[in-house]
């Protein structure tokens, strides 16, 4: 008969999550794989990789873990090309961390850590148009549709990022090109390496490492 | 010179969005179209859809755009295979809906909208293992990293949502293959149609049709 009392039991709840600067107290770290499925030779890093062909034995990224902190991983060397926002957990192909779009990057040739994640705050302003004109709106939450909220429109040309890191996506939903925000003024889609003034999700980047609010169950260990 | 009392302006400001019935008073609309791009044979749904073949004068989607509502399209007829979470806006080509992942699901053949999207509060329980077993989270708020809230595996093997609906996703940041949970319980991992006890990111499901802390923006006009 099973013993309620006996039991080690317990609730893993999230509050609605307050990120404070303290709760950033472990280093950054991506371990990356040379092939698919975490196989093959590996690699440790716990700060910008500007080109992973000059900095480990091997040039291309098959698998890929985010053990603490957001990164942001770039198609090529430089961190130019496909960007791709890298929350913890496990990527064991490149279509793990690569968007759903028509041109696909198989490629991931540099990363580096996202240093603002851990606002507790972040506002963003998107402009319809260029230079900061047209149709303006302020978002201070996740928004997997702007046209949900009346934005009427596919297209963001500028924008100001007041405070956080933001990713703004192609498509609804948080699918397609991912561009990361990061504080700043944006006068142009070209200056978020887009291809065209489309952007139609935008979420915040948050790492979410917090203490508070959170806690553990264990499984429920039967009484014999 | 530039009067700033002879412009039209104004603020969208989104204020926390909290979501109430009365918003849905619009039915939701999609409508498809055969080609890419939103070219070709077009038909209008504001009503599920169960065999888009038997529908209307073409089998499968080439194109959509979500005018209200949220939806869940589907693969195959009958509401089956994979899942693609579409709220409002532009999916101009498949890539746009179709997760990213290995398996590439270029058909979308029925469709229906997603009813409970429109819940105050959401509130699901994941749990590790299959029936209810093994560690338990409760989430109220989006999850773009189960791991970095200290889930410690890739594993979500049972759930029950107790409000509102999610979409949980095969990895980290809403990637991958998406899987729609309505309210109810899910025992094993393979009653929300996937191939393995893989989740990794999971968020609400939110139709943002709201009135209320949303201002448009004309664009300025300059004074002459």
């Amino acid at each position: 008969m099973t013993q309620i009392g006996s039991k080690l039991s317990g609730l893993w709840k999230v509050y609605t999550p307050r990120l404070r600067d303290s709760d950033f107290s472990s280093l950054p770290q991506i371990v990356a794989w040379e092939e698919p499925s975490f196989q093959g030779r590996k690699h440790e890093f716990t700060s910008e990789c500007y080109d992973l062909g000059s900095s480990c034995a091997f040039a291309n990224v098959g698998s890929a873990r985010v053990e603490s902190g957001t990164w942001v991983g770039f198609e090529h060397p430089g961190f130019q090309g496909q960007q791709f926002v890298l929350e913890q957990g496990d990527y064991p192909c490149w279509e793990a961390w690569s968007g759903s779009n028509a041109y696909h990057a198989w490629r991931m040739s540099s990363f580096r850590p996202i240093a603002c994640a851990n606002r507790r705050e972040s506002k963003v302003t998107l402009y319809e148009q260029e230079n900061f004109l047209g149709r303006k709106g302020e978002l201070t939450e996740d928004c997997p549709s702007l046209q949900a909220m009346g934005w009427n429109s596919s297209a963001v040309g500028s924008l100001y990022v007041h405070s956080g890191a933001w990713v703004g996506y192609q498509y609804p939903g948080y699918r397609g090109y991912q561009y990361l925000f990061e504080p700043g003024d944006f006068g142009h889609w070209n200056e978020w390496s887009a291809f065209r003034p489309e952007v139609q999700s935008v979420r915040r980047v948050r790492d979410m490492r917090w203490g508070h609010g959170v806690r553990f169950t264990p499984p429920e260990i039967p009484s014999n």
